[in-house]
């Protein structure tokens, strides 16, 4: 089982990004402990960010040959972004949006996701846990 | 650890409910299923379903004094009710809101949660594995 | 077959409640109508009324093992209940959703039921001969 | 007593229109079903149709001097037509709006109809049943 | 001078259709009533009152070759009617929009009027006085 | 019978104020023209003109001694004041809402008046021939 | 003159709830200060409470026997229940609606109460003083 | 203490105005009572009545000086003055803003306050009582 | 292969309707230009024009049996009609939606259409190419 | 080049209100301030403050005969007052709109400006800055 | 005469995208027949396709040295993009929009587009023919 | 003090778009311009331009370690980036905002920005002149 965790616009600000918000972890540390995680797990997982809402695009496209499914955090596309949507509809993509802060907490227009109606499912509000929990989850959705 | 997992209205009939959308597991082998999981966590769990508002208000306020977290799915309550919201601020309580279905790809009133804002996070679309990552989720941040 | 007649909300104040809408055919006396009503059209026929939301939710549960369909009238709860709206859909109960008043030349918020959508039709405006068209209406489609 | 069916604009379509929503019956079959229903029920009863909103309220108009009561299926122009609701007002008619489908679980447009707030009351979603139950529903009305 | 004054939807009714807004005068002794006005201030003037839209529709697109201006009551297709307004576009008419009731004071749908933001201008609430301050406003447009 | 004219807001820049809309003739020439019409119907007739609200609202609730009605343009206002509206009911003033241009031709927001709803009725478009049309309808209103 | 003073959902946890918001007096403490206030003022005085939405209804529904008017502070309930609202209306209670805090000031959907349309009036924003002046308000009432 | 009763737009016209909904009570006999009223109270009370949006603004700025508390009945501009909410926010004044009628009650627009949310409550619906409720609910704040 | 084009409301005033917006060709000389553009295709088809909404939905019901599609230009009923919807559904016609003018580029009401869900696609903004382009998606369509 | 500074409601309690919002500087500073700047870039510049709408109303209408331009701030009317919209069309008056604070950062009802659309263009969020920044704004438009 | 095709994002997915939707082919072998199809036309066509809308941004604004026009299917970014809108009019390009499924049969969200206001028009449903539709039309319009 | 200038998209095309708009001066020139502009002022001053959303989030990104303010125009981003939103919070970036053009003047999903909350303030319609605007008032807001 091959999992992709795809970090999307701003993520790569993590641990300098509003830290009352999103911690004190960077984007690096982050993506090192989920490989950790995953070995633990006996997955692969790879890591990926991008801020331009076309390479994600991009990104979910290509996955479906490399990988088995998708941990999400698309950030700030998640509000406004009907390609990615498009996209992962295109290839059929299996993928959990998870979120580090509750967005159902904060501005109203953070409370749609444009992408939840085309994912498993979506998990939200536990910082870097949300990771963890999302890869927990897409294994569980592939397993079974 | 003492966790409470809260069912709302309807999921008394789990199992038997739409079960192209929420599957054939009841509430009682659900219930059993996660004490057996929280036992391998090392925590201790509780497990209590209520259909009347009012009652899961009661349980809410009532949970300060014996439990530090709760994972609640309060069915449909979670699209109407101002009543559970307010509880959940009046005991302070530690709360994970879940849901077995991906609320967001469903009707668009199930798509905002008058409770969410005042949780600790929302997990939603995974069915009974919603539940588990729900624990982790409340164990990990009660641990942080 | 066999027949279930659920008044909702404030139904027990049927005769004393604003009489000029809903006139003076107390609840007793009108349960004692339908029920010889059914006995003419050689049904069985209950009557039932709660006030309380989750008692209702409950009924229609336990309706699916004891009666063929149910006659529904959820008084107040028909514009603000998803949860008697998930009960119907959970049981696959068939309901003919009725009421007495014409709720379409009432207040705005009396236009739109939530429970409309998962019942087999809906009749209102006629008083007390609504349950009995209701009644009627149930029969010919569990007869067909 | 005299009733009067008028079926609204694409009503003569029946039996070919959409069968799995509105069935094999045409409308020509529909009206002889109906006067034979009324015979039984020792009434007159009347039946026509038009596709044409302004023919529709005409007859509205003239029915007055004919008609004690007016079972109306105005087909779309339920949800668009203030003319038909004001040619109601305009002659006091006594008028039970019927549907064959339940149109409040169709598309959102179809949940208001304009002419029920000017009507005694609304009957949905019981097939060719709407018809014989708004006649019975004028009965009671006219007689009580 | 020539003016054609256009009665619209159920106002064949006048007279009969809800007095208490309306009044006693019938549409004949309207009509009668506005060419003796018509007489007096030197115009011909021209009367002809349909329930179809179309049929308005037609009226409109024939008067500019017959008639300099209209006055046009469209009853309720005043709020529903896209085509009249774009009959009147279509030819250049020159319209004023009469009520006999203050339509600003009625249910909120018929404060909109589609019509009049391609007239002249719009007179409403002084009964069949309506009338006969539209002819006058016509008259001054015209001359001006 | 005794009349008042009330100009409201920016009125007082009538020949000024956007000529293509409003036209050259002047507030203090238009007055005159009013006058003199009044004088040929043999009624009384006294204009005001304010651009504060309150003094407006003041001018209303004090014409109900000294007048028998009121042409009221409101200018702005129209859109904004309920006090305005207030004030007619207060003192139950006969009052005809008129206006120069074709409010519904304009900006959205001129659409709705707050102050119509409690008027005789509402001439608008005709230039400064609404005032002449107001006066007529307002003697017709009063001597019937 | 005989008063009772219904206490809503999450009322049971006042001293404990929100604090900054609510104070520190427990419920029970405010009504034995509300009872000694009543004795004071000559009038009899009973308070309940119930945290279940259909009790509150049977409550209002009983008092029509014994007391003369409620005091009621529905906690969540005034923006959801239109169950509430319709049990006010159908033993014609008098009723003053009261909130401890203003709930004009909180989240939008706080704004709206679904009750206070049937209400005597509404009181909101005093704290426990809320309870007081609406008792005060209601003898008032009930005595002019 | 020293308290300031402002009275806005219209209320100059009491006992005049709609006495169905206002009573027969003039501006001066309720200043006299309530003067009177706080004599009984042992406060010092002064009453002032404006029509003018920005005068009553200027009062409230100026009342910083003077008086400890305001009740205010700002009449219509309760629903569209943004200054009046700004004038009570720039003095940080102490308001009590009041109503004569069941503001919930009535048209959809008056439902809504944009004073209240800088207020310290607000209180509606018990005609000249409702300003000594405010009187008291003003005293019992500031002695808090 | 056999095609009907149905031109809609005002659409018989075309080259002398705004002809800066639909241009200076008669309906006439449309009808014969599509005709001699059938011929070179090597298809039958007929032109039809009607101003009554009810005439056109009869005319679509008829199609059924004469005709293998329809281009359907329905003007101003484009946005108004659900009859015509219906009865394209009612015959399960083949329909192309055309419109000279790009209805997106105009008054918000034109930019929805009612009838474009039920079609196989809409075509707008090349005057009287949009005819020919209809004709050949239609023939394209239905070749397929 | 001579110009005029207009200030709106409240403004007149600058120093004193909300400094944490406005800052300490009184308006009294303020204009003395601002004249020397204007005598620093060689205009002149005179400042005008006040409370009430149609006063501001009736400045605007003033100064085409005495100002090339206005700095604005309007307060609290820059969301009510299309009277003041009205005047700078009236007499074309050249306006530069100001805000002390960044009103797209307030509440929501602040963010949209009735007068923005008739100015030249709009400058919020500098403080007393602001007004300087208008200042020059408009110089280099009028030079231009 | 020469036309640039620009395909947006996800339409490099084509024959691998949702296939039921939008058909087996693929964007190369799209392109390919596109070209074909223009050569028969006698006119010179290229193709582009990007995922990035600040891509297609600078597509549009050099093709206006090198294209006559331009057949726009800009994918999901039609419904979101007012970049790509702003840079059709920065450069006055003459395009046409084209879509492949029927967007107005779709999601809501997908029955607007940004776009279309500032082109030619729009053609959609017609799968890969709304291109050649498309490329027709853009010919007519630019050789007349 | 070292700023930055930012022209998002389509600003390249500055000269070219729309001059009737935002005239004829080029990017370059315009940054020409600025830079000399600083000069004066005794600031270092970089522009930067580009379309694509994701490149100006990574430029703010990158801005915290290399320059002291921003001044930006995010062109058509504005309405639509929340991305661009998060960069600047994420980075706490002190921004300011201009337009060239009055976007409250033209259509109305222009009159919203995305950025302004997060931004220190907006200043727009000034053509080029809001860009000397902006960085005054950048210099003076970190002056202070």
């Amino acid at each position: 089982m091959k999992i992709l965790v795809i970090n999307g616009v701003n993520m790569n600000m993590l641990g300098l990004r509003e830290p009352e918000k999103y911690g004190h972890v960077t984007l690096e540390q982050l993506e090192t402990s989920l490989k950790e995680f995953a070995r633990k797990l006996n997955i692969e997982l790879d890591c990926w960010q991008s801020n331009i809402e076309g390479e994600i695009v991009e990104k979910i496209q290509k996955s479906r040959n490399d990988y088995d499914g998708i941990v999400l955090n698309a950030g700030a596309y998640t509000h406004t972004s009907v390609a990615i949507r498009d996209a992962i509809n295109a290839v059929n993509a299996k993928v959990v949006e998870i979120h580090m802060t509750n967005i159902h907490a904060r501005e109203e227009f953070r409370h749609i996701s444009l992408i939840a109606p085309v994912c498993i499912g979506q998990i939200c509000g536990f910082g870097i846990d949300s990771y963890k929990l999302g890869i927990r989850a897409l294994i569980d959705y592939l397993t079974n």
